[in-house]
């Protein structure tokens, strides 16, 4: 099967949800090597926009996130990866889930979590 | 708050979960018209990239989603969506969720759902 990779620039959108809790965790984008890496170590692997190469999640946190499986979409063009986290969380802010705002009605995006763990701790000045 | 529509052509993913059951129904795109569109009515509103038009989901089938809640990630670049779903599916083939392939160990995606509705029914000859 073809993935649609050419449609957004060789980057299909991954999904990232919690086997478990089935809370989504976060999206990352994959081009076709990053795909291949994370079938071949069975840790999610993103290609990072910001600095233009493969990027294994957890790769200075420790947090990886295991594939339990990965699910295509009718188009082609995105995929939803459902992991088993190793760690208290994902986001580079402290939170379980990096969607850890919700819009109000006054269009205001307001914060909803809890920090799970010490951003500072874990990735010192700006690691992810 | 300033959303990011610029680091994707004006658009941002938007991971659609049912609020209920937390499956992952569809992923679509929002450019800022389609998030007030959304916003406004009530009824989740993409940007189609193919029709390169504001894309009311369910205007044709009656399968509308009604938001619930819409989140933001950290990086102000991807949009979760939870919403109540009026139909038995969001999928133009059919299915409950687009995500109905799973990608097995000898690298195929095979079907893993069962259709809910059938598409010829819902949408005619191929408008969704």
């Amino acid at each position: 099967m073809q993935l649609a990779f050419e449609k957004a620039g060789g980057l299909l959108p991954a999904v990232i949800q919690d086997a478990t809790t089935k809370e989504i965790l976060m999206l990352g984008f994959m081009n076709a090597e990053a795909l291949a890496a994370t079938r071949a170590s069975g840790d999610v692997t993103f290609f990072s926009r910001s600095r233009n190469k493969l990027w294994r999640k957890g790769e200075s946190s420790g947090h990886v996130l295991r594939v339990r499986e990965i699910r295509l979409d009718c188009d082609e063009d995105a995929l939803l990866v459902s992991v088993e986290p190793a760690g208290p969380g994902v986001c580079h802010e402290g939170y379980r889930s990096c969607f850890f705002r919700r819009l109000e009605a006054d269009g205001e995006f307001v914060v909803i979590a809890e920090k799970t763990f010490d951003p500072k701790a874990v990735y010192g000045e700006g690691a992810r």
